[in-house]
């Protein structure tokens, strides 16, 4: 192996992206689930499979499909800059804070979403974008020091 | 070298990462070479530039697009999630399957997807889900046991 | 420590990531700024919680946000496959051009994107491509010989 996940930072990196992952695919599977629901689909084919005639966008759907959109742009970054950050090393405690807020933070973040909460989503958000943050400011400043 | 690709694991990730990746690039320049023969465009000055005028959206662009961007929702997770997982451990024959398994899963998603065959691209999709679901499992399995 | 940013390879790939990783909470700062500026939200709370009216899409920020998007397509994915290509070796050199033309691309392409230049843009984002595409190339190239 590798690298050991008995390592503290890999330890704590490691549950934070699987479930961040699993975050993923819950928002994937409900957005399928509202899709066949409320009927609105995303391509002809699937209208057709399913015998519904295309109407507007469904507001539902296009809520939880931008609180996903949201995950998509943010969650990537941090699983790949986070194992880099993770392997290698530095601060547990710094590591520990920055993957623990940042996955609290795209939790509340669709919660907010969904539940159409304003400023708490932007809130929320800039919390999770400070924490994404600190990991390349922190990678800079260990390459340069 | 902090890791060595002769490890059986990280043999087949990197295979299996360098396909997803030359995928995005593919479809990337096809929707390049669509949109130029259809004449559908992203931006104003794109039109301006090949003295083309605005139409509305092209379905053919619009379903490589829709393919696509399934794609920038799933591969990129699964390249980070799957380093971790390569690079942590574990059974090489569960990993095997788990890359193998995805990878054949976004080209068949991307066939079915193009052919507007459904309920096939749906089914091939929670197929894909399955396999990025794995590695987080087995992560917390490992990190808690 | 399970890798060392010492080693020339991670150095150069740490500051690239630590760069790009930036520039995508740049952007999405730039976004939410903008979107206060010109009344352009993307919820219909935002919408209520500022006390304006939803209005046709404002061409400022959806360039802005195209120009994200197509960060977002690209970027997260040079950070998953650069971490493994830097972890797994091979030439410092090779590794140093990879890199530094790819984020170097990114960054010429907004400027170009936010300029609405063409054919600069595309060129730019050919030049990013096949930087991505020269790692799986030299993956497989290792795993097979």
């Amino acid at each position: 192996m590798a690298v050991q996940l008995a390592d503290a930072t890999l330890h704590i990196f490691a549950i934070c992206a699987a479930i961040l992952t699993f975050k993923l695919l819950f928002m994937v599977t409900l957005i399928g689930v509202l899709r066949r629901i409320r009927g609105a689909y995303i391509s002809p084919e699937d209208y057709r499979f399913r015998g519904r005639t295309p109407g507007p966008p469904d507001e539902l759907v296009e809520r939880v499909r931008r609180a996903h959109q949201n995950d998509v742009e943010n969650i990537p970054v941090f699983l790949a800059v986070g194992l880099l950050f993770a392997l290698s090393g530095g601060s547990p405690t710094v590591a520990w804070w920055v993957f623990v807020v940042f996955t609290a933070s795209r939790l509340l973040h669709t919660v907010f979403y969904l539940a159409a909460l304003q400023p708490w989503r932007s809130a929320i958000f800039a919390v999770g974008s400070v924490a994404l943050g600190v990991m390349p400011a922190l990678l800079i400043w260990r390459t340069i020091r």
